[in-house]
């Protein structure tokens, strides 16, 4: 007796031990808010590997479920939803808050700034990312770059812009901050609803329209109603965001949140990549169908124009909002130097090179 | 009796249940072996956050043991330690192997090629990864990419060369395969331990010598004897590799695998973010220091005469080697469709703000 009694003591301490180790192992289920609807590639598809890896690090244990806008039907309410911890993170752009917290303006792009070699370099070891943080500390989350589209076009046009006059009455789509720097310059900039852009540009009710750049613009076929292409100004490096909500985070096991960390900024890397990929076949494929589509730059006068209302609303902005204007002084000083560096490395290189 | 045998059986399986899954996660240490010294920053810096995010994602349970070359011994040597086995992975350049097997050259970087932005859109999107591997397959490894340096700058020249004639005779240290291309215009192409670099360009035994960029060069103090920095040519996006040999790879479980090609993956990725930083911020410490160092670029003159050499060598090893003449076509025909995306986005903006 005395004998079964040693054995079943040490085996129920055994048991004890392994079932208390393999606890820590519980399955965490998350979700996940995006801005996009289903169907949104790149941006759902690397929404989508980035819970992918983190479900195939932890080994099934960490799980993260993804709800589109379809789903949830607030593609815009997704930063309160984190913010109250109904959904542990979201996948969206930070530039979409300005009219709730104009701090979180800069962290997505902004007019005449960074590229996003230049953006990534900010982010992680230029500052960026710590602006980042203490602009979302009072929402409760903590934000990390989630994956950028390289530098957008400026817009498909039905009629070729030549002067400043040409933007005056001008009936453009091109929504946030960018639309309020063309407004300045006379442009009527409005408002449509995505599904009903191509009948809107075909039809006249708009004039132009800006949306990514050739990757993503194809698939909505400006191109066969909008002959004029022009090159960007506006959005020289888009980073979308992750939003994640700060107790939900600080309450993962840290192996769980190294996984999320990395996760996250592989997949934003990855989406850079692919956005540049994509970019590069979809207008190949562009200029071999419609060839009579032209590349269009604008003028020194009307860069000059955008310029100065940009540097104009920004200042009323940085002047209003402290934390804002710490976070341009530190992109306009970070600029400052690296656009040199752009310029003797890749951009003197390509010069002999295109 | 009957009563605490039930108990003790079923005592027994729980234990053998729980110690089976425990086993799984048994400690795997591995064992990296790279072409560097120790302290080369970021290089070295990479690796170490690579293994870092390893550690903490497997919980300390998957371990990277790194040996700089100042331990094993044998900076080029790495590449059949990993073929053997001795080591389960490595961090070196695929062009240090052009002697041994001519087509792993294509996968660091080419004179006159991709940017960083497009090779790793080239990488993973584009087919370079496959070729990659069917490269590396005869070794009985996988290749993964380990870090971009960004462009390479031309290199320090203690004499303004303006024509032809100017390189021929002209002593310069500049390795692999950009060097047989500036021997074919008759330059004295020399080898120099790196230790020795800044002393002989002091000292007048070599006129000129190419190392990385800015960010790079600045610790080995080039600018304080040679007043005249070229930009590059020859390393448009030069891109390090992990080597890992394939049975070791195949043998770990999936989660491991997993975390394994990620922490690489982002390492690489930040590599290139961080030398971006860091050339971006030497270069101005330089400006500012030494404001008589001018940056210059080759006539164009010399560049078609490199030009015309590189696509001589290349054509030879092409006809020669039918693997390395599939990368090349793979890189030539990328190249061709994804620079008009890069000069209609990233070029056409710069141009316009630099």
């Amino acid at each position: 007796m005395q004998y079964w009694r040693r054995i079943v003591a040490t085996l129920v301490l055994a048991v004890a031990v392994l079932t208390s180790a393999s606890a820590s192992e519980r399955k965490i289920v998350w979700k996940l808010a995006m801005t996009w609807g289903g169907t949104l590639h790149p941006f759902t598809t690397s929404v989508e590997s980035m819970a992918k890896m983190v479900e195939t690090m932890s080994d099934g244990n960490f799980i993260i479920r993804i709800d589109s806008a379809n789903r949830h039907k607030s593609p815009f309410g997704v930063l309160d939803m984190v913010k109250a911890g109904q959904y542990e993170m979201a996948h969206s752009a930070s530039y979409y808050w300005k009219g709730k917290d104009v701090n979180l303006l800069p962290f997505t792009s902004m007019p005449f700034g960074m590229t996003a070699p230049e953006q990534y370099a900010w982010f992680y070891y230029g500052g960026g990312m710590e602006l980042m943080q203490k602009a979302y500390a009072p929402h409760n989350m903590y934000s990390f770059p989630g994956g950028n589209t390289g530098a957008q076009m400026g817009g498909w046009f039905r009629k070729e812009i030549k002067t400043l006059e040409d933007l005056k009455g001008l009936k453009m789509r091109i929504p946030g901050f960018a639309g309020e720097v063309l407004a300045e310059l006379g442009t009527v900039v409005t408002n449509i609803a995505p599904g009903e852009l191509y009948t809107a540009l075909e039809r006249g009710t708009i004039d132009a329209l800006e949306w990514v750049g050739p990757g993503m613009d194809i698939k909505l076929g400006f191109h066969k109603v909008a002959p004029y292409y022009y090159t960007g100004w506006h959005e020289p490096a888009t980073e979308l965001q992750y939003l994640v909500n700060q107790k939900a985070y600080e309450a993962l096991p840290e192996k769980y949140k190294e996984m999320l960390r990395v996760a996250m900024r592989v997949a934003a890397y990855d989406m850079y990549a692919l956005n540049y990929h994509e970019s590069s076949e979809a207008w190949a494929q562009i200029a071999t169908e419609f060839p009579h589509i032209k590349i269009e730059t604008f003028s020194p006068e009307i860069m000059n124009a955008m310029k100065a209302a940009n540097q104009k609303l920004l200042k009323e902005m940085s002047d209003a909002n402290p934390l804002f204007k710490e976070a341009m002084e530190s992109q306009a000083q970070y600029l400052k130097k690296v656009r040199v560096w752009t310029k003797m490395s890749d951009f003197d290189y390509l010069k002999d090179n295109l």
